[in-house]
């Protein structure tokens, strides 16, 4: 497969032009990683038309060479990632006007712009690279797609070694072994384990309550390969399920695998939400499935675009999506089915491959 | 144990009188549970010297009267906290100028103080409950025993089945699952897992490399108990340890001890990385440590005080600090041994009660 870095920079550069800016500073670290291949955890790019400055500390120095010694003029500093960066813009000609992002820097950071960076001029940017990313390219799909087979295949043996008496955070240990065991990178984001009445937590973390029969059992986690994430969510009843389990489990599936089917490129992200949640309003649960239907996956576990009530922009061919209705009884449980969906051209395509049928476990 | 909460909000309004602040408004996660004991990811905080007031989203309906209601007035929000925040501030009287916390504001974020929130003056604030969180409680002191009992057990249990032939990600997954079931609640950081080679990178994450004999073999982990984390590292020999193998890691476990039993309340984060860098430098890899000696631990992995060639501050009583010293020799190998420490009046304790001899493995 061929580099995508170059595509990806000069569509960067080609939306500075058009919001009139003469480069960029980069703070946020996914943003970063996308253009550049960086993976590690300190670092500031600038991005100009004719120039692609990378600074990073020490740590790195090893790492920065391999990853993005190709892309980047590469910049190692002592002690201040800032004081490098005054450095470097002063090498670039002709660079006047920059963005920098407005949602990927702290207060304190902007200050330094406004303070000892002052002989530039500054200017908020909202999204420029997050709209870029919202459009998956093959190898970006195929990373999420094998953080996916990941995580399914964790949980087929994770399945098979819950019982009762089990805690939440046992069952997040096998679960989080599993996920290395299969190759996970890390963690996207903290596993969700949730029994009995806290699976109606929306929110919830793991626990120390112990696993019960006729618990509903909500594990909701992900894996990371290259960088790339997955999230799923799967409930499954503790012993024999009642007509109650049934009835709320039944009312979620039918409405992933409506969304699931229904979602498509062009569709506002408040349609495709809408698919699910009219279907659970029918049933009469409407009040009960208090969040969002899903979220753009990628190098991030949350990113654009969003499935929401709120959401009016157009879904873009090669997202990838969770489809993540849920019910939620307060005080009994609540079951919640998630899958990730990549939106092609010809329809949408489920990654996570895992049965979504009722499972009793034990 | 009495409710800590109480005297850490006056001490806060004791720190906004002297900024001659009317109240300030709280984003840091951290220091907000610190404050009102919140654990979960959405809250805004506005303290006065009168009024509490807690905002936070649908999700956390719940949690938040347990964890908050006996402290703060709740404000429920059903789409944004800033709206709430608007509202809230509106009904709080003789309040005009309002700290921010410059650290953990997103620029973004910071927009809506001088745009909406242009009825109040706005003024940036640095470290004010950081500095307080700095001096930990007996409450504190013991939930970050428990993490560190938690993370000495899970690596006693690690070690008995890593062998020749596991990856690094294999190796992560034994110890988190053991972190798992010793009653962890989650992992402040990405487990670090880094064999041979890999062990000289100071940030390596944990790879698919496989452990061959002879291999340096460090890991570098945590636990959480009660949202308070513990941090060590342990570097073990895969097989029979070499001469070179021994010289290295003495010299690093020396220096580990003799700063472990030489860090004192009231010295200053410089002098107390000295004990361990002069000890380094005089055996002849002072170029091999790079790092600085350690920092603080307790709501998070990396708080104040900082123990470095540039931290002029005195340790104050109660701090709790990692020290972990390093020598890494690029493509051979590295070590580094990290403890947590408690600087009590009468000297510090360990509490990463874990053996610093040389273990080879298998």
């Amino acid at each position: 497969m061929s580099d995508p870095r170059p595509a990806r920079i000069a569509a960067l550069v080609d939306g500075l032009s058009a919001a009139h800016l003469d480069g960029l500073l980069l703070t946020g670290l996914s943003n970063i990683r996308y253009l550049t291949g960086f993976s590690g955890t300190s670092a500031l790019l600038v991005v100009t038309s004719r120039d692609v400055v990378f600074i990073t500390d020490f740590r790195y120095q090893t790492q920065v060479v391999e990853e993005v010694g190709d892309i980047a003029r590469i910049s190692i500093e002592a002690s201040s990632l800032w004081a490098g960066l005054w450095q470097q813009l002063t090498t670039l000609m002709s660079v006047r006007v920059l963005g920098f992002e407005t949602a990927h820097i702290q207060h304190r950071d902007f200050q330094r712009l406004v303070e000892a960076g002052a002989r530039w001029q500054w200017r908020p940017t909202v999204d420029l690279v997050e709209t870029l990313r919202e459009r998956k390219d093959e190898g970006e799909i195929a990373r999420i797609a094998d953080a996916a087979n990941v995580a399914t295949r964790a949980l087929d043996r994770t399945l098979q070694a819950v019982h009762v008496g089990m805690s939440e955070l046992q069952v997040a240990g096998v679960l989080e072994k599993a996920l290395r065991d299969e190759g996970s990178e890390g963690f996207p984001f903290p596993s969700i384990v949730a029994s009995g009445p806290r699976s109606a937590l929306p929110h919830a973390r793991s626990s120390p309550r112990t696993i019960e029969q006729g618990d509903f059992l909500l594990m909701d986690f992900g894996a990371e390969v290259g960088g790339y994430c997955s999230d799923m969510t799967r409930t499954v009843v503790i012993g024999k399920a009642s007509d109650e389990h049934r009835a709320v489990y039944d009312v979620v599936r039918v409405a992933n695998e409506r969304a699931a089917k229904g979602v498509r490129v062009g569709m506002a992200g408040r349609d495709a939400d809408a698919i699910a949640r009219q279907y659970i309003e029918r049933a009469g649960y409407g009040e009960l499935f208090g969040h969002s239907l899903g979220h753009g996956i990628g190098l991030e576990v949350h990113e654009a675009p969003r499935l929401a009530r709120t959401a009016e922009g157009g879904l873009p061919e090669g997202a990838v999506v969770t489809i993540e209705p849920g019910v939620y009884r307060p005080g009994w449980g609540g079951v919640r089915i998630e899958d990730d969906v990549v939106l092609g051209a010809d329809g949408p395509h489920i990654l996570t491959q895992f049965p979504r049928e009722l499972i009793e476990l034990g």
